[in-house]
């Protein structure tokens, strides 16, 4: 079993040496001060706390899980030290807001950390992610009273957060949920109601649960226009600050799950609990969706982290266990047989792991600079380009770096034969893990159907084409790279497709209600594979510019792994493209009966 | 949680409609006593087991798992009662030979008993298809004072049997073993050694394990081919059949597994253990093959079965569980919202999961028939070609059927949402248990190896005609249905470039090492895919005949789902052929510093 060690180097890599990150925090106001060396000190201290503290952690999260006794419940032994030091290393508020507390660093830095922490630790990182998220939802929509009430508590990691949508018959249905919220003469509501599935509804991590909780006011209108946003804590706030009552807002149970041991899944009854407003009445759902998209990014960094800890794990065992010869003859003739990494096979399962990794780090980073755009940009042209940007990009980070995540972790599961199904090895923890971050936050399927129904199929091409203007400029710029021409064709080639299914789908909508949802999984894919391909092109541009001067592992690593993709990994958008094309009538004919 | 119900109708569809069983065994001495009545019979007895004996301890037993005390392991509660009910029901030596107190019924047959048996509790199942492989090994190179003394306790479930290869630093390559077998004068030998990975190496269900151990001869050339078979009782056998003393091969301890956790996967001390050969010394490995290539087609089913629980888990509950509403508006307007099987996209996870799992009861008949053709038919010629199609279809049964295992019961699990992750709806743990299937009797990798390296490359393409043959004849007989002419047409199509990609293969690892082990694994799934296609055009062509005189659902749904898999499924046969083409370059220019 091989220890975390935090990819600094390739992170570096693609944050100054592809995205030009310091420049572009120099041009903006609010992200000036982040220098390369401060980003570098962050992430260098990131990477300790996730080595040393949360990594150690992770095994024996899983093997111990959380408990419940008479409502209260307990996290894995280490665990709550673990959040305490965390916590007064000011990790949880790194990307908060300063005006309350908080680091204002930008996201593309967060998401590198976020990657580290998930790698490390899955279970114990969904609780600070959770938090975060809830901060940015009252930070959006809530009143300065409760912004100062609650936000320095939180971004200081002294109170949690969580999220409490699920209700045991609604989930992605949210216009079905019953929770209610009745007004009381003190600007304060009474909520009521059962909400399931809610990671980190009760620990023992911090000594206040801030949950932010979606119910309906006495005269909602019904569906999802009638959902209200409500600032729930498990202990109310007296005036000086202090704790004071206990809310009621309890733990019913805790839920027995395949994976994310180590993390709370609660069962949440508020039984006349009471809450805050937080934004509008009856616009809940859109103060929701401000949690949501954050952590539909951090959870497809969930997948991402899961690859690059997955990759260590194979490659350290392909190193060392000896199995076999290579197909071009002994390599290591002193030993009783080759390292298995002489094997094509094993190369194979390495390569593509890597080549989504890495792809997935650069996707990560790229979707958090369209966010840092989006939010301190000065130009409105540049900002409303990335604001289509992030729509464009979020659903396909949660949906193609978590399905990649599941598809990695059992290649590197694979490559350790019969004792990667063995606990010991930490491999098998990874599968079952990540498997839930296909599920949570909106299912995959619910993602593709963001991305094609909602905004593919409303806005047009005009969703892809800031992407595509991306694309087409790293093609245009690799032009002198002779070796690069066959990775730019293939690129052209594929936008081309792209750009073709994506019409096709805009145009059947038009006529066939169907067509959204019978395709929108593939197209999402297609999307995904094409947009590793441009970053695939951009790294090896740097690459393969360095290459020029001076010969350097590193450099030919990334080169010869975007070949990889490109020849082994990007041909499938030609299948998909083919599937694509029967659109909706493959299912359109079948009955129920047929099942 | 859906409970199982055994799909006895498809199985009749598939031997006497697709396969026309009766009709083969009628024409064969050795089954010509299995009436189609005698078939039906025995898989409704067999369902009642599986229903009402088995599924109820498949969840229990996973959660109890086994544990071990003093080097005695208990299974999980209900396992021994369960297993004293199989074994006297006979069902353990089903496929057995009559001469020993076998059934001697045709695999084709006991492929469907299978095939249930893993659906309702894959790690019950492995208990006693270890011992149907051990006795099938005994009988076909022991000599006849063992077969007389071990098969009929074996067949009859008294005594269990196991198959011990693995050690701690040799798994894959068997050439690496040190366990040492040293002869003893009475005709006996005295086994030492560590086995790993043992499954069912001890457990308390029969008075007697009959251990199948591949040891070294002291004499022994090294390498591969320096191995031995040999069969070690637990406890020893008396003259008069009774147990005599206690044998020193111990368990030392037990696996902490991913899933299978019924299943005792035992580490195995043989400390001078009293062993007799199996076969001739020194060639262990081919009698231990007998075995492996039984187990491999029955670990393929386990993939298969997988599909089929999986469709019923996902089924069941798309059916019942409400969210959203119809793209074509409400279909339940009396309910709060439609249950989840109108969205599109819930209905291609279940049509991929019907698709492959359907496929795969036939490609296991198919392949279970060529097994019987080649050990009962008259003809040497028929004989011969059955025997290249059992050398064919083995690995692609084996590693295509549980990775489509995989990808199925994950797709299962995705369409309960987040119920799907919680323990107590049982899908999880398919996901689970299924997994190690791509792993044991030979990973996945080693099965494309064994197809590409050791039998395509090796016997050319006649490897594949026998198949081609069978293709070609139902797209012959389909010329007639119109309906099937885009299925025709594609698979001609398929075929044809198949015979492309595994000429290209042929003819490159002539002068290229690194080119079988590059292109196996997406070769062996082409040629998954392949057979795929020819089994769904054979279904449909029975399913637009029958339709073509009377409609009825369950054919019209056998022919809906073939169109599914040719749209929707085949045309990954593209992506591989391209990703094929790309042969060793991709890894032959990688360095290990490239990792």
């Amino acid at each position: 079993m091989a220890d975390y060690k935090a990819p600094l180097r390739d992170m570096q890599f693609v944050l100054n040496e592809v995205f030009a990150a310091e420049k572009l925090w120099a041009d903006m106001p609010g992200t000036q001060e982040v220098s390369s060396d401060l980003m570098q000190a962050i992430l260098e201290e990131g990477a300790k706390i996730c080595e040393n503290l949360l990594y150690p952690l992770n095994r024996s999260g899983d093997e111990q899980g959380c408990t419940i006794n008479n409502g209260e419940v307990s996290t894995p032994e280490g665990f709550k030290q673990a959040y305490q030091q965390f916590a007064e290393g000011g990790w949880i508020g790194l990307g908060g807001s300063p005006e309350y507390g908080g680091q204002g660093l930008p996201k593309m830095l967060t998401v590198m950390f976020e990657e580290m922490l998930f790698a490390a630790n899955t279970s114990f990182t969904l609780y600070p992610v959770l938090c975060s998220g809830a901060c940015l939802a009252i930070l959006k929509h809530a009143s300065e009273t409760l912004k100062q009430q609650y936000l320095p508590k939180m971004y200081a990691g002294e109170w949690a957060g969580t999220m409490c949508l699920t209700e045991p018959h609604s989930g992605t249905d949210l216009g079905l949920l019953r929770t209610k919220a009745t007004p009381n003469t003190d600007n304060s509501f009474n909520i009521t109601g059962t909400k399931i599935f809610i990671t980190g509804g009760e620990h023992d991590l911090t000594n206040n649960i801030i949950h932010l909780v979606l119910a309906k006011l006495p005269d909602a209108p019904s569906g999802s226009r009638g959902i209200s946003l409500f600032l729930v804590p498990k202990f109310l706030i007296n005036e000086d600050g202090s704790l004071g009552e206990r809310n009621n807002a309890t733990c019913g149970s805790i839920e027995h799950k395949m994976g994310i041991k180590g993390s709370a899944t609660c069962v949440m009854n508020f039984d006349g609990a009471k809450g805050w407003l937080v934004g509008a009445p009856n616009k809940g759902l859109t103060a929701m969706f401000t949690m949501m998209n954050y952590e539909r990014l951090s959870i497809g960094i969930q997948g991402q982290g899961t690859m690059d800890m997955g990759y260590q794990h194979a490659l350290a065992y392909a190193k060392e266990r000896l199995q076999g010869r290579s197909p071009l003859g002994p390599q290591a003739p002193n030993q009783s047989a080759d390292p298995i990494i002489v094997h094509p096979d094993v190369q194979r399962m390495l390569l593509t792991i890597k080549a989504f990794s890495e792809a997935g780090r650069a996707l990560a980073a790229y979707t958090g600079m369209q966010l840092d755009i989006a939010k301190f940009h000065e130009d409105a042209t540049v900002k409303a380009k990335a604001e289509r940007q992030v729509m464009f990009l979020t659903p396909i980070a949660k949906a193609f770096l978590t399905d990649r995540g599941l598809e990695c972790a059992v290649l590197a599961q694979q490559v350790f034969g019969g004792h990667g199904y063995i606990r010991e090895w930490s491999v098998e923890q990874l599968v079952r893990d990540v498997r839930i971050a296909q599920i949570y936050e909106g299912t995959n399927g619910i993602q593709a159907m963001d991305l094609v129904a909602r905004k593919l199929c409303k806005a047009g091409l005009q969703i892809i084409e800031p992407f595509m203007e991306d694309a087409k400029s790293v093609i245009a710029q690799s032009h002198n790279q002779t070796e690069l021409t066959p990775l730019a064709q293939a690129l052209t080639s594929a936008l081309e497709e792209f750009k073709v299914v994506s019409q096709t789908i805009v145009d059947r909508t038009q006529t066939d209600p169907l067509e959204a949802g019978s395709v929108a999984v593939e197209y999402l894919e297609f999307a995904g594979l094409v947009i590793c391909g441009f970053v695939w092109l951009k790294m090896a541009l740097v690459a393969s510019q360095c290459l020029a001067e001076e010969k350097n592992d590193f450099y030919e690593s990334k080169l010869k792994t975007a070949q990889f993709f490109y020849q082994k990994l990007l041909p499938k958008t030609e299948y998909l493209a083919k599937s694509l094309a029967a659109g909706s009538e493959p299912l359109a004919t079948t009955r129920p009966e047929h099942f």
